[in-house]
């Protein structure tokens, strides 16, 4: 075995595999990623900015926004990527778990003295936080 | 009403509802979005590197690959976005419809030929082509 060699493991196209611990320093890196839940029969997406707290992915929306049809429905996920068109590289991480909304008023306050800024101006009137606790985290990276 | 106006709508959160021809073009300008697709009852995102066909959205993939669940399953959603955490503007657009394999040569040959090069090297050599075929396109912008 040489020094400096790569030993992380690759999946069948060649992809990085990268570990849990990467995964989630890669997602705080990053402000927005997408939801990813059933509505209506179908997959609905929606982007959102997120806060990551612990392995849990956090974020805000309106009361009467959509995303409030992923809370305490069925799995939901949240992915978070990032390429680079010019160099070609790039990863990207995905998050499966359960989407819940936050009502504990001590926890509500710690999430909203972590969390950056909302993209959405509404989001900083008339918010409630939604967590999803992660069940499974995979993520790839283009080497 | 005077000149200048922009009356084109916003949803209830204020952002600004994209047309279809708009939201098309703006996928188009992109190289990378992300299939969700159902899988063993989760959900499943995947980033791929689209080429956009009329309204339907192609991408390549390996024959062993997850993707390949998509295909001919339940309704498929994909998305596309871009932020700007700079100047905090962006947009996101969201297609949903079913996943089909590309299986007609003919076809196969003119979606090779409008491609992009592949992200992933090993889809140069040994992929197949999937539609998305479009049955709903929404999008939205930060404004």
């Amino acid at each position: 075995m040489t020094g400096g060699e790569d030993l992380r493991p690759t999946d069948h196209t060649g992809l990085r595999v990268m570990g849990i611990d990467e995964c989630l320093e890669r997602v705080a890196r990053i402000q927005v990623g997408r939801l990813a839940f059933p509505l209506d029969g179908e997959i609905t997406v929606l982007p959102v900015a997120h806060t990551v707290d612990g392995v849990d992915i956090c974020f805000r929306t309106t009361g009467d926004s959509k995303l409030q049809a992923a809370v305490d429905h069925d799995h939901v996920a949240y992915e978070v990527d990032w390429f680079d068109e010019g160099s070609r590289r790039g990863w990207s991480v995905l998050v499966q778990g359960t989407a819940v909304l936050v009502d504990d008023p001590a926890e509500v306050r710690r999430l909203d003295t972590m969390a950056r800024r909302p993209w959405v101006p509404q989001h900083e009137v008339a918010s409630t936080w939604v967590r999803v606790r992660t069940q499974n985290i995979t993520g790839r990276e283009l080497v």
